[in-house]
């Protein structure tokens, strides 16, 4: 079974050294927390996922769901394993305190999440949308919704889906066509069929709440006639017990290539009963705000389980012995050297690391601009970071989760054959991980999200922003000596990056297709250029521990060794991915259809 | 159901006016074909493939082979469908005619090889085993063996299996462990256990011929103690007859991410009767010679793979409507533009074509040296074909499948939604295709195998004899202006090689661990740069067959325009890769092991 430890003394780096989160007087809650709680926190979380959830995964993949009697059954042991998991109130951790919740910041939140997700990710799921559905509602839903739901949903006592998809309505939803028909008492009656619904319906929980994008009657045309709805499982009486079944069900279980502990749903709305969910026609909208936390969930899925794929991949390279490296026999005493002295097995290893160790740090300062945009008391920094925030979204889930995948990729290919079978459980690892680049919008929309919406709608005024920190940050470091490798390659990233925003400004006036065959290229040019950013500002840190004598030095000078490996390895990506914009978006456009 | 359309006017393409197979009196054989005779061959692979191979490939990865009362039975339709593949004589066509093969030139085996491949790769595995066990005993087997066994094998009434791996012993078979005692009468009792063995057991037919690694009792250790015996399923009578079943059996199946219709077995010796293939002690030696051949078919599994999933991601994206163009609405009739329009979406699909038009074009290069090694008349001519192809071996391979994998990836990545799930099909291509990056070597193995035996051993002897080549077609053609975008990208890619191949010369000699780590990088350049070869030569044809007046004018517009592509989006690559090899290399092999 694969094994897992959660990387605590880097949250500890991330939370204290790098963010300094325990010193923000100016975000509201943040003097609640102090390095003691947030640690038991997340030794909590650790052992839970490592304990209850990390056993049930590999089973949990072969079982996988089934339908019995229009009810869906979850593997053995999830159950208990979800009991469990409200028991210990880890549905609660970031929630709103009004409603049961102990109000830690998303910075501490997301670390929690990825744990879960490495350890489980198809569990990890249930809550997953469950704070999905909360979150919703708490932005959107009125007092008696709020008063209604919000209790259960945070304390896990009810689970939550969102309802969007529909089979000829994907990233397109101006094509959906779930209709809600009023009836009496401001209730609808919604009817339709939804596809892929995560947690759609299973066993873990008596009521599941399922969040819907509908058309009313006198519903505009496209986005803009979409209105959101919440509609229960089982009805909810006045005194606020359960009534009778609704009229929702699962249709059936969709066959997926992974995840299939999670029961992935098609959904029929036969007239069910349910509620709106803010304003008519502004369900869309609804939907947007919470855009920002749903993605960043999602690419923390790509970093959990790179990061679990990572963990057993060094294991066995450190015990499968193998052949002799090219220098001559390591290890006389073994019949063969361990495979971890090859060069080639070296390079995956250290790829998948400092990809991971960069994605983490990356997580943590999108978390912390999340904080920020809600919690800090002058409303310019908030907005500041709102707008970081929101550039950084679909780096966070495009690019996170499709080199996450990757990564999980060469974890596998360091098994050899035996990553190939069930039973190492890297396999897994592979079919999970890929939907993190298919849902919450495929990464090509994350692409085109970053340069229509985050790069040009604004016009770069957002990136502008983020660039004078990257240039703050070189200049600070520009007279030191030890920060020349770090320094040296985050302004070689930053160089093309500039080349491709000037590329992509220039052809969305020209011809604005273009820059969509261009947007993954640049969506990856901008994820390095980020993970330089967080490896130069890690080296800065960890050069200042050094200098300070702290006592973990080995660890400052791994971080150093990997940052250094980074430059050399991951950042100088972007020189080819630029060649890349400016030589083939344009022949990808005019190649004719029909030469496809 | 997926669909599937032989290339059948690219293998015209590339057979008749790139290589000119028709007109090569110098091949032994050569003249006994045509172009009439060689399309007919082909389009009947092709049909066969379409019509019974693809129907049973989602239907057997669902059932997947099971083991029952210690018979392997194979999935439905899998039976009748090979009966038939024999009974039209598919297994004959590149066999030696003296034991009723066909005797075609591997340079059409191929093409046969990757159709078969793409419709049903699990399928395809059968005769692709058998092939290799045909192979191994018509290259060293003495007469009675060649008479025992290669007419069954030839003619697919018998199959035949590769028996390699041990639980311990996978890439280092200097460890491995099965025994052969000599018996009576030139037999010897093999006993062991061997894992991962493709094809091990199987309802298909009546016998199956065991090639099996294993050590004489008088073995010297490692790899030179390590002999090779053919130990049939079931024993052979001296008048050919079947006789009693051998003490070889399928102990189980291994539980795959993927071929779950091939059934692949724990095969397990207890005092097996097999007899001596070649001489004692020099059974690696043997494995080796086919080495060649076997691993451009696994090559031809990357290709034949990324192929199907690109056909039928194009034709998911003409039909699927969702959204619209960057640039306006582009088809007004429908509710929405199909995603066609979209750049990014073009990107994956366009990448894919050039990808596997371009290792197309290199497979029928690879088996054309296969073929001038066999049967040139000049031996020195021969000479510098197997020197070719023994260094392009790693790259048909390991560069072939790692990216054909990928490009299955994004086939799977144009669905969205629907390419997670079981239904379309992509998903089991992505599952298919990962094999091939493990089995047969693996890619990491590969890369090792080309900077290491390939490239240093002959102090880059045959790397220079094909820069060559690489130099007069520059030469040729530097002063044709309409060939300027294609010699540019083969300019730049070649030079980046050479950049590579100067760093691995110069770091051999100091740290030969550091080669290891910048193998993978090398192995991409020279794939890279092999195909930008190609696609320049695609295009020097394409041009002349315009100046020429040829009718399918749009056909050679559609090579030039992807060959224009190739060059801005593929060949770039190797800026990056060159400056990996140069920055991180050292890196990867000082990093301190506690430091992962």
């Amino acid at each position: 079974m694969p094994i897992y430890q959660a990387p605590m003394q880097d949250y500890q780096f991330i939370l204290q050294e790098l963010l300094n989160i325990y010193q923000k007087p100016e975000l509201q809650g943040f003097e609640e927390i102090d390095p003691e709680l947030i640690d038991a926190v997340l030794q909590g979380v650790a052992d839970f996922s490592t304990e209850i959830m990390l056993p049930i995964n590999g089973s949990g993949d072969v079982e996988g769901c089934r339908l019995e009697n229009g009810q869906v059954v979850t593997p053995q042991g999830f159950k208990d394993a979800y009991q469990q998991y409200i028991d210990n109130g880890w549905p609660t951790l970031t929630c709103d305190p009004e409603y049961g919740g102990q109000g830690l910041p998303e910075v501490v939140g997301v670390f929690a999440t990825e744990m879960k997700t490495a350890t489980n990710m198809a569990f990890a799921m249930y809550p997953g949308l469950t704070h999905g559905a909360y979150a919703a509602i708490h932005a959107h839903g009125n007092d008696a919704l709020k008063a209604k739901y919000l209790e259960k949903l945070v304390s896990g006592e009810w689970t939550g889906t969102m309802n969007l998809t529909e089979s000829h309505a994907g990233t397109d939803l101006a094509l959906l066509r779930t209709k809600a028909t009023p009836v009496a008492d401001d209730k609808y009656a919604i009817s339709g069929e939804k596809i892929f619904i995560s947690s759609g319906d299973h066993d873990l929980t008596d009521n599941i709440v399922h969040l819907v994008l509908a058309r009313l009657p006198d519903a505009p045309k496209g986005v803009k006639g979409i209105s959101l709805f919440v509609v229960p499982k089982l009805l909810i009486n006045d005194d606020g017990t359960l009534g009778e079944p609704n009229n929702v069900s699962a249709a059936s279980l969709e066959h997926k290539m992974g995840i299939h502990g999670n029961s992935t749903c098609v959904m029929n709305f036969d007239a069910a009963i349910g509620e709106l969910v803010g304003e008519p026609h502004q369900g869309l909208r609804a939907m947007f705000t919470m855009m920002n936390q749903a993605r960043l969930g999602v690419g923390l899925q790509g970093l959990g389980v790179s990061e679990i794929a990572y963990q057993n991949a060094l294991a066995y390279a450190k015990d499968r012995v193998q052949g002799r490296a090219l220098s001559g026999v390591k290890q006389p005493e073994q019949a063969a050297d361990s495979i971890l002295v090859h060069g080639d097995v070296r390079r995956m290893l250290l790829s998948q690391k400092a990809f991971n160790q960069g994605c983490r740090a990356l997580m943590g300062q999108q978390a912390l601009w999340l904080d920020e945009a809600e919690r800090h008391s002058d409303p310019l920094q908030a907005k500041s970071a709102a707008q970081l925030a929101a550039l950084f979204t679909p780096v966070v889930k495009g690019f996170v989760t499709e080199l996450g995948f990757k990564a999980c990729v060469d974890a596998q290919q360091v098994f050899g054959g035996h990553g190939y079978i069930h039973e190492w459980g890297m396999e897994q690892f592979v079919r999970d991980s890929r939907i993190a680049m298919i849902y919450e919008g495929t990464n090509g929309v994350q692409a085109l999200d970053l340069v229509g919406r985050k790069l040009l709608a604004d016009k770069g005024e957002t990136l502008k922003l983020w660039s004078e920190l990257v240039k703050n940050l070189i200049a600070a470091n520009s007279q030191q000596a030890a920060m020349k490798p770090y320094i040296t390659g985050l302004m070689s990233a930053a160089a093309d990056l500039e080349k491709a925003t000037n590329y992509i400004v220039t052809q969305a006036a020209r011809n604005p297709d273009v820059i969509g065959a261009a947007s993954m290229a640049y969506l990856q040019i901008l994820g390095i250029t980020a993970l330089a950013w967080m490896w130069t500002r890690m080296a800065e840190k960890a050069l200042q521990c050094l200098d300070e004598g702290a006592k973990n030095s080995a660890f400052y000078h791994d971080k150093l060794a990997t940052a250094k490996f980074f430059m050399g390895y991951w950042a100088v990506q972007t020189t080819s991915l630029v060649k890349q914009i400016e030589l083939a978006s344009e022949d990808i456009i005019e190649f004719a259809d029909s030469a496809f």
